[in-house]
């Protein structure tokens, strides 16, 4: 079986990795001739809209599924003219913009924070009228690590921000109060079965997640899965849903989807009975789903900028270490560290250590 | 971090898994152009004895090890001479002679069946009326998977047996009477750091290991640290070493070692803190070592002959499959499933219904 993904990076790679154990080689399209999935995966080097190169995908792989949601919609329908295409190019167009994904929510009973679409600064004054200050200016498409959003705290502001976002079709969120930022890993697969993992708590500086824990029962498990669950319905998901959310005093508010495996899922490698890669591939490739539950508490740090030392991270008691064999440079992701210990206070002590030697570098 | 391997089949195939996330990659040398591990892995194609092939890893890697234990000897000095290589030299000239190997154990203290060395068919004679039959002549060199050996009953099939075994250098076995077979996997780093897994109890067929089983604590566990302990500090080696013992009336009685990552210990993967295959690398390349200790029950059957389908091993509950992508074909190991389950019991259900779904096939 050979598996055809869009976008040869770090989260093809670890798919790539996966893959071999089950008998499925992984063939990545990715234009960068050094993609890291490489070292694990056939690669044609050539644009996600290159012609040529869709159909080479087409010829090699039995089913295609992608790590980023900004792949071209045009190819994906070629693609799917030929090959099966999972997750489902609905979930990939909803959650691509901003607004039919809060509108997808919405229509399903998930909670989200108010939000007006906005496409002129006149528009963002009005919607700013209506939701009140402070607020979020975010761009429908194209944002993410923290990218294409403003904070407005003032009037004054509007103008920057609008030009800020090149006046590209926006959408104004009202503020959350919230407690924590959670997010649940979920997954359908072909034949309709549906497994979550345990939610995981995340850390974000600027936009960027910096770690990510999974220890004890989240009170909020049962909620976060019955939104991630609903969603998996609606769409005929197959494959890996991620669900950021914020849990506030009202409950849980949906903050957004990634229709693909997902940065906070990275601890279940280590952390759970079936890592959310080989669930991916499991999934796309029709094969049962395996085991979801945690194994001991997780917790993963990003390593963004710069990678400390393998000799300093696995001198930590449970610890693990991931390169993505990427060139350092400054905001980006080039690996991760996992803490797997048998006790809450293990993880915490070791993930302590963990984030001193990997500050983020933006 | 670049680490050569001489054998690029399945045991460099999963080195080379584990090394991407530790940013090692792996170099290995083969002579068969389809060599499994290349999917993750660089290759030079080329004879275990051919100069160039090997000056071409030395350029590459910056240490090198062996996935078998008969690498031509030549070879090995040659890779030393510019090179770390390792677990080290003197292992690996000794473990490759059934009669130095023992004479190794004996002179540690580690008990053996009695065994005399035969180079004739006279002395094999003289053999028998020395040990008693039933008994076992083995060629000193290159026997595996029950290859190069033959079990005496009576005197008359002495000469045949000399005849079947090319009238090499041998050696005569006294018979052990044994309840089981069992092995562990030991390690020691670069600094000394020494480990062990949990000893692993082991079904042969004909020679070959059908399964492998580490459940509850082994009430040998420490007998077997002790052996093992003491081969790795008299060799001062590094990497894993695997020493298979049988479980006698009258204690552990060692059979032979390997060393080199070893198919007893492929539960490793999901029933450890860290496999196998990550701590031999972390030990050759200098790194600390990670936790050996079992998470849950696990249980391991080889794949031999032909593959039963991903999706019937993947229906058992807390299964894993593991495709080496070799052609079937009687006799050959081509993969192997893992049972990591939280009880005994579940463990041996699914242990059951895995080799049911993979019998041995010669």
């Amino acid at each position: 079986m050979k598996v055809g993904i869009l976008g040869g990076g770090q989260l093809a790679r670890m798919l790539a990795l996966a893959g071999h154990p089950l008998g499925i080689e992984c063939v990545v399209l990715d234009p960068a001739p050094d993609a890291c999935a490489h070292v694990a995966a056939s690669h044609i080097v050539g644009a996600y809209e290159d012609r040529p190169s869709l159909e080479q995908l087409v010829r090699v792989a039995d089913v295609v599924t992608y790590e980023f949601e900004n792949v071209p919609a045009p190819s994906v329908r070629l693609l799917e003219e030929h090959l099966p295409v999972y997750p489902p190019s609905e979930a990939l167009a909803l959650s691509r913009d901003r607004l039919t994904e809060k509108e997808l929510f919405r229509d399903l009973g998930i909670p989200v924070v108010p939000f007006v679409a906005v496409d002129s600064l006149e528009a963002l004054r009005e919607a700013v009228d209506a939701l009140g200050l402070p607020a979020l200016v975010k761009t429908r498409c194209l944002g993410y690590d923290g990218k294409g959003q403003v904070l407005l705290r003032s009037r004054e502001e509007i103008p920057d921000a609008w030009e800020a976002l090149g006046g590209a079709p926006a959408i104004l969120e009202g503020f959350a109060e919230f407690s924590r930022e959670i997010s649940i890993v979920a997954l359908r697969s072909r034949a309709g079965e549906i497994a979550f993992y345990p939610v995981s708590e995340n850390t974000h500086q600027g936009g960027i997640l910096h770690y990510s824990c999974s220890t004890d029962s989240d009170p909020r498990q049962r909620e976060a899965e019955d939104m991630a669950g609903s969603l998996l319905e609606r769409l005929g998901y197959v494959g890996i849903l991620a669900l950021e959310l914020f849990d506030t005093p009202r409950g849980l508010v949906a903050n957004e989807m990634a229709p693909r495996v997902h940065n906070t899922g990275h601890w279940t490698i280590e952390g759970a009975g079936v890592s959310q890669f080989e669930n991916h591939l499991r999934a796309v490739a029709g094969l049962p789903l395996g085991d979801t539950s945690r194994k001991g508490h997780s917790g993963m740090v990003n390593f963004i900028g710069v990678a400390p030392a393998q000799e300093a991270v696995l001198k930590i008691p449970h610890s693990h270490y991931h390169s993505y064999g990427k060139a350092p440079r400054p905001g980006r992701k080039i690996g991760h560290g996992t803490i797997c210990a048998p006790s809450r206070e293990s993880l915490l002590r070791g993930l302590e250590y963990l984030r001193e030697l990997a500050p983020l570098v933006r």
